[in-house]
């Protein structure tokens, strides 16, 4: 894309009322635009990057089985009394309205009780087991205080899963076949090598929940790491008998901030109890489904992929997520200009994301943007190179600068 | 995909209360589910319909140089004070709900005044136009009745575009493009033929603006069609003066109900100052932006696609939009079987999507089912056929049937 036809601009300023470094340096970089605290809307090369999540997410969401569906956000107070979640004691966070006949509805901050009043429309038979379904969908969450800019939003878009299974040990080996999908999304993601499994809290069904935690500075949460073991507790489960129970050593554990970017939850036969979801076994009899449930925060882990890897200059995106992998910005005379469209056109016809910088602007500021958006490289060509033929090469991770020729360019970027 | 993997099934009937025959049918296909009247979940094969036609109208959008972004649900009230229309005596379809802080918030019935203010935030300049957004977003609207099925919902899926111009001949330019944009789309969509561009009153600023009306039985709107000039006028504009400016004969117009499925208008810059959205000239005047917005209910498309070709046995989707090309069904032995599986695979390597009905039951429910979910094709493999090699293809528009052999029918699908 030619940055000359891009409606957003870069700032030097984000708006004086956010505090979240995430969602200045997105906001500065035109990526995204605050709507109000905790809610944001997605330009253009922010919502490349949302898309680049949701991709990977829905590869590996496929590749386990899962079949991909979307509820609605409008909500039935029926559907959330089977389980006492509509009462506002027990969940402070909805948002409430009403019909124009006074039927109360709510807006979806989970979809857990209204997608399994779904999918139990449909199954019935021991045959119809296991099923896995997920969507994409926005949360609407009252929170009271929205600070952490895209990580904790009032209105941000998720990915839940949910699995049905007849059998315990089913349900068992499908949560941990998803924790083995879970650890390659973030090892996709560029967040793999920060991101632990940390055993959480279970509830009544189960000793243990999962949460994935990356560690960021931005957290709200403390993890406690092993590194050997690679593995985390959170602080609801450190106590010794946990401890005991997983085989850590206290003093082997490091106390770090984090981010929950994903949790896992085992719900065993409760949710099924509470709202009437059996199906008739082999030999005729009626049985409870096994239920899980596997979250991740699409925008919060967009978020803390960029507040985690950004530096003084900006945001540096993974590869794998980044709106485009070169920034393109040509120096000079018009026939730098032609060399430049050339290169473009080529790049772009092999499929390489490209954003070629044609603004009538002084390089320095074209850098200093291309720093600010966090492009992966940095593609220079000057009047100098165009005698010599070679392409200048920067890379946004480390600063390294290299000079290619066209073939050494294109197995670089290819 | 394998039916027997599926999670969803068809079944004979719809809920007691579903009036409309696009949801009695797209539910009783398992396309989508009935959370509340107007308030549709759309299941794996209704997500595939959906996703296809966004996917046209996206390609189109691009086309047109349009630049995609998502704004939000949530919405601030001091947004559309600007304009007045927070106002539930001027807009009585709003969702409100309330911050913890007792802040006032809605839902987005409409983007139009808070993707305004979002993008004069990055527009100062006559040298930053023309520039035309666009999103797929969901819209809440506080419907008294939703008796339509997907038609008319109270949550829904809309693409909404708009264009913002320096000059009123560029907004006019551009307002004409899009017309043409609409037109394939309407075309792609296997609609075309029944869609007429359709005057419509304009407001303050213009004479007329566009509708987008497609003859269907299920409409709530009535068009006078003049099929020789192909052009139709709505209710509101039907009067002598009208119609001699427009160069029609009364007596030539044939009245036709039909369903609005795309709506475009000129604002010109009345919006602009209400919105106070401003750039400065070559001049360095200040001068008000022309600005005109251009909507497709995507889920009312889907619903009027249905419903406008669906038969005595069920659905009938256009090969563009259906969530496969081919419903494969084999009857007898496992050789058969085999058979199946193997041209599954082959068709499948090739990009052709299909069903592969491969669920235990009898061939007279598949085919059924087949009827039901309107699939453009069902290849029917049996024994008898596996002594001549001959692939049974039958089109569910037309009910023709031919005997194909391999090469054939891959020429056929390819």
């Amino acid at each position: 894309m030619r940055l000359s036809k891009l409606f957003t601009k870069t700032s030097k300023s984000a708006p004086a009322d956010e505090v979240s470094k995430n969602a200045q340096l997105l906001i500065r970089a035109g990526f995204v635009y605050k709507i109000m605290a905790g809610v944001y809307a997605y330009n253009p090369l922010g919502l490349k990057v949302l898309n680049k999540i949701t991709q990977i997410i829905r590869e590996e969401m496929d590749g386990l089985g899962c079949q991909e569906l979307i509820m609605t956000g409008l909500q039935k107070k029926e559907t959330w009394m089977t389980t006492g979640r509509w009462d506002d004691d027990k969940v402070d966070i909805w948002f409430k309205s009403k019909l124009k006949d006074d039927t109360e509805v709510g807006f979806g901050w989970s979809h857990e009780e209204p997608i399994i009043e779904m999918v139990k429309q449909y199954l019935s038979s021991y045959k119809d087991f296991p099923i896995n379904v997920y969507q994409f969908q926005t949360k609407f969450r009252n929170e009271t205080r929205a600070k952490s800019g895209i990580i904790r939003g009032r209105e941000f878009l998720m990915k839940d899963m949910y699995s049905c299974n007849g059998s315990a040990q089913e349900n068992q080996a499908f949560y941990d076949e998803t924790i083995e999908a879970y650890n390659r999304i973030y090892k996709r993601l560029g967040i793999g090598d920060d991101t632990y499994v940390t055993f959480a809290s279970g509830g009544d069904f189960t000793k243990f929940s999962h949460e994935f935690q990356t560690i960021c500075d931005a957290g709200e949460d403390y993890i406690y790491v092993d590194r050997q073991k690679n593995i985390a507790v959170n602080e609801e489960v450190l106590d010794d008998e946990n401890l005991a129970k997983l085989g850590i050593n206290r003093d082997e554990l490091e106390k770090l901030r984090s981010v929950e970017v994903g949790n896992i939850f085992n719900f065993g036969t409760q949710k099924s109890e509470d709202m009437d979801f059996t199906f008739t076994d082999a030999n005729n009899k009626k049985q409870l489904v096994y239920l899980s449930s596997y979250g991740i925060g699409v925008t919060r882990v967009m978020g803390v992929i960029a507040e985690k890897f950004a530096d003084d200059k900006g945001l540096v995106w993974p590869e794998s997520v980044a709106p485009a992998k070169v920034y393109l910005v040509p120096i000079g005379s018009e026939a730098v200009t032609a060399r430049a469209d050339d290169i473009y056109n080529e790049l772009t016809s092999k499929g390489i994301e490209v954003l070629y910088d044609d603004r009538d602007m002084r390089p320095g500021q074209k850098f200093a943007d291309c720093e600010l958006m966090g492009i992966p490289y940095r593609l220079t060509i000057s009047d100098r190179m165009l005698d010599s033929g070679d392409y200048e090469l920067v890379s946004r991770k480390d600063g390294n600068q290299s000079l290619l020729t066209h073939d050494q360019l294109l197995a670089k970027l290819g």
